[in-house]
């Protein structure tokens, strides 16, 4: 691998954030990193792991020289740091973002980047349910797919960088529209993290099965729900905020499809379970063999002792 | 490890039961195994595979002599099956089975066991997406937890043997009541094996998004559910089928709580989501140290290479 962008400024320190520095470093992607967050902690954390070259006090600050600067925060924060840094940014340099959300990523950052500036909005379908500046590992993004929103005016030369840089840190790269990326990730990502959200909040709130029940039984198919909705709380507060539209049509889809499901149960239409239950069968084939998940029992989880 | 039953019958051969051969040949448990199923197909990879001692073709064959009988067979086929081994059984012999409902297996499989014989009612809560002979595996019980449900009648020593038949293949062992066991399992199996069936439906019923987009993007959090819904489906469907009641009123408050959360996006009350996201994280930090699940980030997941 050879350097794509010179200096690097990485504003937020948590899963994604951290994963890049490991993986910039792995693929040898740039020569300086410069980190922030808003939080003295992590930024206390980010100096005590080494986890950048240098991390500075504030967002304006670490955007100064950088080629590519990477807005790695939640959504509902992005206005204010694209307001901050816009009359720092250096002329030529790429900004992009890790959110998960790509409307109201554009909405909150596009009117403050200066005419001479590319702005090329990015998302790393990459995570765990892990948060914070110690839980970025460098193979997050291998042979996971990053997709770009490029506006209609973006320079070739700057997106075929960006390209390379994702390339670089493993990830496989696509490029979309924007509301057609909210949709997709209405479907795969945000309609699947509420309702695994309710289904532990509902687990939580029985009177008649006790938490010790819950928590001791779970791994008939429980555990995996309790695994999504461990993610980041502030991140998905407003991933659901920002993508309401996508996301209530997804999840009407939903209702309507239960709502037959349990009328199937409710008049015993074995049939119709059956029919369900086999097609759905198929997806996952596809998703194994299009390398997203692996074909080992249960994810290849290994057996925990107590 | 000694032995605990000399004889076991093995009725239907998939993912339990082979795991259980596996693992009785692993503890020492049984001197003899017999297996049988009801498709031809099975019983000669049995044979091949060489997964009991002996592979016979009917079930009321492999029950003669037999110290205990295991009925590892989808919850609909229990009464047929009860009703055809009940005359061959040996006095004093062991009944069990590891169906997912406890109340319909009794009411089938109960009027049908001699008086002479013992029958205590169990459910290994274990399991992975796979299914038949060829998916078993030693380890699979290993520090999860066995529900027995004995009758009120049963005789301490039938109980104590066949709890340490469980613990001898690896598991923790509770007693429940019958209808208790089966709201329990309506939460932490029931209910999000239907939600990820459903959820996986709707996404492979979208005209806007694309099959290969769902497959692609599943890293997000979907893929998750497909392992869930790449379950066995006639178990399942008699799974809902048999635990009506309960499935449908785990999921009547799931909707409530959906519905209430889709209203808080709607209306943007951030606060009621991030508080209900905070809440839920709690519940995965007990099955972690319960031992249930790893903490390793997505399970320890291995990256899938192309």
């Amino acid at each position: 691998m050879s350097v794509i962008y010179k200096r690097v400024a990485l504003i937020g320190l948590g899963l994604i954030a951290s994963s890049m520095a490991h993986g910039m470093r792995r693929g040898g992607l740039s020569e300086h990193i410069v980190g922030t967050a808003r939080s003295q902690k992590t930024r206390d954390i980010a100096r005590e792991i080494g986890l950048c070259d240098v991390v500075v006090d504030s967002a304006a600050k670490a955007v100064q020289d950088a080629d590519l600067v990477v807005l790695a925060i939640p959504i509902g924060a992005m206005a204010a740091v694209a307001r901050e840094i816009g009359p720092h940014l250096k002329a030529g340099a790429t900004v992009t973002d890790v959110g998960s959300v790509k409307r109201a990523v554009i909405e909150a950052v596009e009117p403050h980047i200066p005419d001479d500036v590319h702005f090329i909005p990015g998302h790393p379908l990459a995570g765990t349910e892990h948060s914070g500046p110690r839980s970025g590992f460098a193979e997050l993004f291998d042979n996971r797919w990053c997709l770009l929103v490029p506006p209609a005016d973006t320079q070739p030369e700057a997106l075929a960088q960006l390209k390379d840089f994702w390339h670089g840190l493993g990830s496989n790269v696509d490029t979309m529209e924007a509301d057609h990326h909210d949709l997709v990730l209405a479907v795969t990502s945000h309609a699947p993290h509420l309702i695994a959200y309710t289904m532990v909040g509902v687990a939580d709130d029985l009177s008649r099965v006790t938490g010790s029940e819950v928590v001791n039984f779970s791994a008939a198919g429980f555990r995996d729900f309790t695994r999504i909705a461990a993610s980041d709380p502030t991140m998905w507060r407003d991933v659901f905020l920002t993508n309401k539209d996508a996301t209530l049509e997804i999840l009407g889809r939903f209702t309507e499809e239960l709502f037959a499901l349990q009328r199937a149960i409710r008049t015993g239409d074995g049939d119709h379970l059956h029919k369900y239950f086999t097609r759905t069968r198929a997806i996952r084939r596809g998703i194994i063999e299009a390398g997203q998940d692996t074909d080992e029992p249960d994810f290849g989880r290994s057996t925990v002792k107590k």
